[in-house]
């Protein structure tokens, strides 16, 4: 997706450890414009495919995948990191690591809000090592619904995330790929 | 706004320790066309402030805010609650307590968000004792923004946390306010 690259290259910033900082327009401040066409394309990719509910992982997934809902009419449904107080009955769970925060963690959905009748779009900004991607995979699997596929802001191709989704069979969709990063060079994408 | 107080009235659960679990539309699932009309309900009482950016907390209130910020046509911009390894440079901070999590944690904004030069509304999902929604008071009091109010969806007006805020003459508006809720009565509005 030309502008979301467009985008990356203007005000996103490298640094030290492969950190791609893009807090001024996705991750801590949000351009609601540029999700509302980061929506749009998630919906040309995945308008066939009957999506009844999009499922993403606090926190900075969430405003894309709220954007992105008003084009499938679909409710979002976010993953939880710790076992919230208001969240009773039974959940579905797994174990995320962190490697930008360095620690383990749980993630939960309660299990009323996902049956063997939905069929989920996953909706995250970034993949890169894979490990919460593939605990919204899990859940999904858990709870018997058909997962259509993810839709992923910026995916790092030079991590193994990517690779380790689709090996599972799970299509992945990435607006903007990056092959490469780093001081010399820049930041390279995949066509 | 009725259709707020149909949907709790509906949807929502009563729980012991004053809560209230609306998890099926407002803060685990969200309907985003509920979210709709709320962004919209928030713009008809805030459209003559000349808004210049939405400020949020996560993870909660992330979806509500995100859009809301497409009537407002501002950024969107959450406070975080922990130290992150991917904010770097000058942040504001203060500290918030979680009567729900039964814990007190740091939000932080990067400083390069917020500046004397924006007008700031505050959207939250819930409003009870008020910590957090203090809490975003004081990160926008430190930038030198002027704080134009804060648009809740629900507000346990039963609890301290709307005089707290409005006592520091800040203006909030709450879409659904509760005056009282036990399991005999069930749950009462305000007018």
């Amino acid at each position: 997706m030309q502008l979301l690259q467009e985008r990356i290259l203007k005000d996103g910033h490298l640094k030290q450890g492969h950190i791609l900082k893009v807090d001024s327009f996705l991750n801590h401040q949000m351009d609601i414009g540029l999700f509302n066409q980061m929506g749009q394309a998630f919906y040309e990719l995945f308008c066939d495919q009957n999506v009844t509910k999009i499922l993403t992982i606090e926190a900075s997934g969430i405003g894309i995948a709220c954007i992105a809902a008003q084009y499938f009419k679909v409710p979002v449904l976010f993953a939880k990191k710790t076992q919230s107080a208001n969240i009773d009955g039974e959940v579905y769970t797994t174990k995320v690591n962190s490697f930008t925060h360095n620690r383990t963690y749980d993630i939960i959905v309660s299990k009323r809000f996902l049956s063997s009748k939905d069929r989920v779009l996953l909706i995250d900004d970034f993949l890169a090592k894979g490990s919460a991607l593939l605990g919204l995979c899990d859940l999904v699997q858990a709870s018997g619904a058909y997962l259509v596929g993810a839709g992923i802001a910026i995916e790092k191709a030079f991590q193994e995330g990517g690779a380790l989704v689709r090996q599972r069979g799970v299509r992945v969709e990435s607006l903007a790929k990056i092959r490469a990063m780093d001081a010399e060079q820049g930041i390279l994408f995949q066509d």
